[in-house]
């Protein structure tokens, strides 16, 4: 027992995955070849453009702080963006620049949230959103969600389960690991009622951009009060990089600033200015590309897991991710997703990195290798499942 | 009034100098031509030997997330450093390698502080220290300090001021802004003092290597449970890049670890394979010899500001900063920086970024500029002096 230990770490959880993952490395220095269908990383290299824009700032030599708020240009090119890709005027002075979405997490919990208020969000969701709330010594409240609403918050079901202290609710769409987008109407509707409900609405689309039938809607589109988290690390391609933003409302941008200079100083300079080349022609063509591809592995996948008796309630139409209810082989996902491991060498995220609800019946598969290697691991657990 | 803002922004500031820094931007833009020392960053490029390593990594395109804790290789040369450095044995599982510095205050206060907790720090200091206390809601207990204690805690101060709720102390050495560093003696004091009261300690060492007359001492000689805080970003004059380190007692590894993941994902990629290039002995070379430009930046504008009627009680032995007490001229030191600003062109801080205490009576002169603007900037301040 470790008496100095915060009391906020009893709530804040380690990635289940992560001893998959470091058990799949152990297997790997041993010789065996393992399929990584766990990682929530595009196998793409940086795009071209993106790498020599990185490179032409390190060649000047002068990689110094920029301003805690991100690179005038940068915030100037992120606007511009949204009037380009959502037909939206936005406000420079409204992007903060941040060290990947995990920043503009940070940011906006922080600027918002008080010890022992809640965060309405889905189970499943993505775990660290959870984390972040528990960081702030807030509560998370999960809301069970099915296929039926997309695995995705209803404006009712905010209703229902709003409390007192619920400061704000948040939705991904598309979200992790669902890969579902919310539908725009049901968006809409949410959003209102969260601030007709006097909370902040918090929309993490960090996987805007990869949508395979229709574009997402950003909040923006309906309300100037929503905090917007997004991210170069998905869509463009840039994980290791730790770029992100965070677009505030109008009365958060003093704060957001103070916020920002005091835990950051200010984001990577080089991948700054790397991120600027993001938005050319060109390499908005090489990430449509990239799209198409994901597209091709997500319909092959989905087909494949369908074709071995997983179970998928709806096609989801975004992100890199597929949410299979594997009932019909276990009640353990954990183990199921172990012994995948072990036995064929198939690395795979269990439900339990996600939340609660029905998490033992539920494993993550991430399209993010080849369809030549998911084919491979399709095999794999063909037999896995036969033993 | 903004209903939906934490609370805690209430407590954090800003830094009063980026009005100033704002300030001598436009003046710039308009063609005056302005001495900066208002700024803690060298104004050395990178060394190259860390450019190239950037540049290495960013050819292979696979700029990846790496581990939370940082890549296995950095976190052994960092370990191994201090075997060369201090003659420590440092296990590597006990380094975590962070967004700069302030990742490593994240971390170090996130595992450690609880609402409501004190954590204990000299008055004047770094704002930022005071700031990340906030942020988790806990207080900061503000010592004064004076040049008798060169501008640090003492043991017996700290035993004064602990309290029943008080969690830790930190202490910098080299300081900001005061560039003086703790007796090694009284370190040791110190560390052992607030460990017998049951105490966190937390060791602000980012400014190590730039001392001037004697090594700095790092607590990891003292005690095993001291959380050590150090970044690539001012001896190693890698600011933009965003890398730094904590060390962490054994028995908060699992929590450092997980809250890493959660709050950071990783460290920019290409940040940690540059730091990896710190180590060599070609640039160790090159940065010995920056230290003793800044050393002898610092005698000489030691002597300036003495000659001009500025008071130094003690010559700062460490980081590129003088802490000068303006009391001869005026009692309002951030109107005496505003003024110094528009008149003449030299941009400084005013001591109220760093606390209360006296904080009217000083400022903070930074020798991140050559000896040649040095003296330019001092022939302005006596011209503002005379006018």
């Amino acid at each position: 027992m470790n008496r100095l230990l915060a009391d906020r770490m009893r709530g804040i959880s380690a990635f289940y995955v992560m001893e998959l993952l470091q058990r799949a490395k152990q297997l790997e220095r041993e010789g065996r070849d393992i399929v990584h269908m766990e990682i929530g990383e595009p196998d793409f290299p940086t795009p071209q453009a993106v790498l020599d824009a990185g490179d032409r700032l390190l060649k000047t030599g002068e990689v110094k702080y920029t301003a805690a708020a991100g690179l005038p240009e940068l915030r100037r090119a992120i606007a511009d963006f949204y009037r380009k890709r959502y037909g939206i005027a936005l406000e420079p002075r409204r992007v903060f620049v941040t060290p990947g979405a995990s920043g503009a997490f940070l940011l906006a919990f922080g600027v918002t949230l008080n010890p022992g208020e809640r965060i309405m969000m889905p189970d499943p969701c993505y775990p660290c959103n959870d984390n972040f709330v528990q960081l702030f010594n807030g509560k998370t409240q999960l809301v069970e969600v099915d296929a039926d609403s997309a695995y995705q918050l209803t404006a009712d079901a905010v209703e229902r389960h709003w409390l007192p202290d619920t400061k704000g609710v948040l939705v991904a769409s598309p979200a992790n690991p669902t890969g579902t987008l919310i539908a725009a109407a049901e968006f809409d509707t949410v959003i209102n009622r969260v601030q007709t409900l006097g909370g902040c609405f918090y929309s993490d689309e960090i996987y805007h951009g990869l949508t395979y039938e229709k574009p997402a809607r950003t909040a923006l589109a309906v309300s100037q009060k929503a905090f917007v988290i997004n991210s170069f690390s998905k869509f463009f391609g840039m994980t290791g990089w730790r770029v992100g933003w965070l677009v505030v409302p109008e009365d958060f941008i003093s704060a957001t600033e103070k916020l920002a200079q005091n835990i950051f100083i200010s984001t990577p300079t080089h991948s700054q200015y790397a991120a600027l080349a993001s938005f050319s022609d060109a390499n908005l063509a090489e990430l449509e590309r990239r799209r198409q591809l994901f597209q091709q592995r997500r319909d092959f996948l989905y087909d494949g897991l369908i074709r071995l008796g997983f179970k998928l309630a709806c096609k989801p139409e975004g992100a890199f991710y597929l949410y299979a209810d594997c009932s019909a082989f276990t009640d353990d996902s954990f183990a199921f997703a172990r012994e995948l491991l072990e036995t064929e060498g198939v690395a795979v995220t269990p439900g339990k990195d996600f939340g609660a609800y029905r998490a033992q019946n539920h494993i993550r598969f991430a399209y993010t290798a080849s369809i030549d290697r998911m084919a491979d691991a399709l095999a794999r657990i063909e037999r896995f499942l036969c033993r």
